[in-house]
């Protein structure tokens, strides 16, 4: 059969995604790779799941096993509302749907909000998994600047009122302000309160992405943008992926609850529930005090791999690149003097046996050709120096 | 905020499922409940989970917690190939897709071949996941009228062209052949067949779903409509949720391999990736036998439990009813006479601690007004009679 003619509009649109086909050029064995958005494997609890998992199965495998509330088992959400209280959230268990991973969040999301041509705001550069997540409901997307501060909110009315000016329905400022994937900035608290202001005046919500958040290696905690807003105009999403592992798929979104109400009718269609044994694991996770033992030993591991990496490219990187210095998160992002491509550059990278993801990848409007995302948590430390050596070398040759 | 006139065309036409309103009253503790689609706890095998996820967890235990790839890990995809090809059904790895539950199927499926207005024929009637997947697309609902031996494929003959000569653009044929949900039948070998034709004769698609197929009660086993299609007309899909445990959301897709390639991009932006922890639970209850050991006990129990409700019926049920004496599946489909409304006589039911499923929510043409799914699989042994007994008293008195 040729399905060809029979494929929705959206599938017609669907590529294989370019990045993808990259990333896994850079997963053969002799590459060393900052190419991937991974977890380092030595930062999963392994015993703990263990454990826990055995004793869910001893006293309650019957309900482990069995479907839950499409919103997700209720003791869960209590606990994700208490754990999201502590950063300023104010939050009850109607306030919490639980997802199967985040990029459901984000696609669930796309569903209640998108319509074709609806327009959606996001960061340059922003995550390509929200990218992706927006595009397959035919979305437009338009980008504000962000800089070491986060997103540029002068530079944000300025583009809302330039697209209201052109009639465009904006349904969303999508964010991520914490360690942001893939800059590493952190948005400063004046700009997340001042977000939350042309959120109210303009009457659009802002969808407030939190992977990393608990990753902060220094200086003081922020408070989410959504500890700002008392009015439900923000849609906060965060991950298990980060704290505890990505292989459980296990994420949440805390929003007003008559948006609860309406993500729960559509996931209803898309999974009908979140695994209850998934979300038992992480209910006892949070519960019991485990992600509190479990995240220093994360952070410390992250913050000298960062570390390792700043210390490599002081020495490696030409004096011409410019980088930023994450406190946080997972990346580390790189501005090349404007006749590196990094585009052109990847192949001659991957020959020398390293690998990077091209910035350009996560600007929705065609920039970024001089830009890099360097991922410090994957590598092994001893890998670290040596392949920003070998990355230095490549950028090298190209500087003029 | 006022969200309403931020939504999406589609989550504006979202309405809570009025069925699970009324499953909500049917879980009283007090009503005895056949309404439910839900296996029986004490079918889960929790010692073999237990045992699985100790050696998934001491092994490879990072590799469980990590991302894994869309498509599914491979070794699992190579054992569900196996484990089809059993049936008949000829796949490679690559003709392999493994997705979060039956539910993300469906909902890929529709993702990909659905536009607003475009046409699926169903069963009269039809599960209901698979009309809420659909509508979620804006899909228009054609049924065609289930019988003993499963969708009258010549009444669905006429139906096709009846709609081609409206113009309609045809995307798909849904149907569950084997102890289908709600109405328990098996679709004859020759429909099967026959089937098979039609689809290549108007390059239609069937989008087989099997979730039942392994719980046969009696009878010879009929091979899934797949194993008759050289052409990769038909796309095959069946789930772990009722053969090891819906809580774990485990299911797969079989089609040709373009139609898998194209899934993946569409999962992508869904939930990145299934459970790698569960998919390797899956795997090693495929490899390793667990699925021959734990199959027979979970038929044995339900076999018991239909012939309990069966006998039960035959004693309680007024005459002028029928009912379905389905050979495997969960399911008994009852047709009271036409003066008796399964929708009015709802509240009386659970008045009398009884609860069932209205055969309307199973039609998408207004039809089973005096219908109604009973489920057999949940209730407790002991339960049954009394159940039935409370059933047939508050039909009786409707009947003229």
């Amino acid at each position: 059969m040729n399905y060809e003619p029979l494929y929705s509009d959206t599938a017609k649109r669907m590529r294989s995604s370019e990045i993808r086909e990259l990333l896994e050029l850079s997963q053969r064995p002799d590459v060393i790779s900052f190419a991937g958005g991974l977890p380092n494997p030595d930062s999963f609890p392994i015993d703990d799941v263990r454990r826990i998992l055995n004793k869910v199965l001893d006293e309650q495998g019957s309900r482990a096993l069995q479907y839950g509330p499409t919103e997700g088992i209720k003791e869960f959400r209590e606990v994700i509302a208490e754990f999201v209280s502590k950063d300023g959230i104010d939050a009850s268990t109607e306030n919490v749907l639980i997802t199967s991973g985040s990029q459901q969040a984000l696609d669930i999301i796309s569903k209640i909000f998108l319509d074709k041509g609806d327009v959606i705001i996001v960061g340059l550069p922003t995550y390509l998994g929200g990218i992706n997540s927006f595009l397959a409901y035919q979305a437009s997307l338009e980008g504000v600047p962000v800089d070491e501060n986060g997103m540029n909110v002068d530079m944000l009315v300025e583009k809302i009122e330039e697209l209201r000016k052109k009639g465009k329905r904006i349904k969303m400022i999508y964010t991520i302000p914490t360690f942001q994937n893939p800059a590493g900035v952190e948005m400063s608290e004046e700009r997340r309160k001042r977000l939350v202001e042309i959120s109210e005046e303009y009457e659009i919500p802002v969808l407030e992405d939190d992977p990393y958040g608990k990753l902060r290696f220094e200086g003081e905690p922020l408070k989410p943008i959504k500890a700002f807003d008392d009015n439900g105009n923000t849609i906060y999403m965060a991950t298990f992926s980060k704290i505890l592992s990505p292989g459980i798929r296990l994420a949440y979104v805390v929003a007003s609850k008559e948006l609860i109400r309406k993500m729960v009718i559509a996931k209803q269609s898309m999974d009908l529930c979140t695994s209850t044994l998934t979300q038992l694991l992480g209910y006892h996770y949070i519960k019991e005090g485990y992600v509190d033992k479990q995240l220093p030993k994360i952070i410390d591991m992250y913050r000298k791999k960062r570390d390792l990496m700043l210390a490599a490219m002081e020495k490696y990187f030409p004096r011409e690149c410019k980088w930023t210095k994450p406190r946080g998160g997972m990346f580390i992002w790189v501005e090349c003097p404007e006749e590196v491509s990094t585009v052109e550059m990847f192949d001659e990278a991957v020959k020398n046996k390293v690998a990077y993801i091209q910035g350009r990848a996560f600007y929705v409007n065609g920039g970024g050709q001089n830009t890099m995302r360097l991922n410090f948590t994957n590598a092994q430390d001893e890998q670290i120096e040596e392949g920003i050596r070998r990355l230095g070398e490549v950028i090298r040759k190209r500087v003029k």
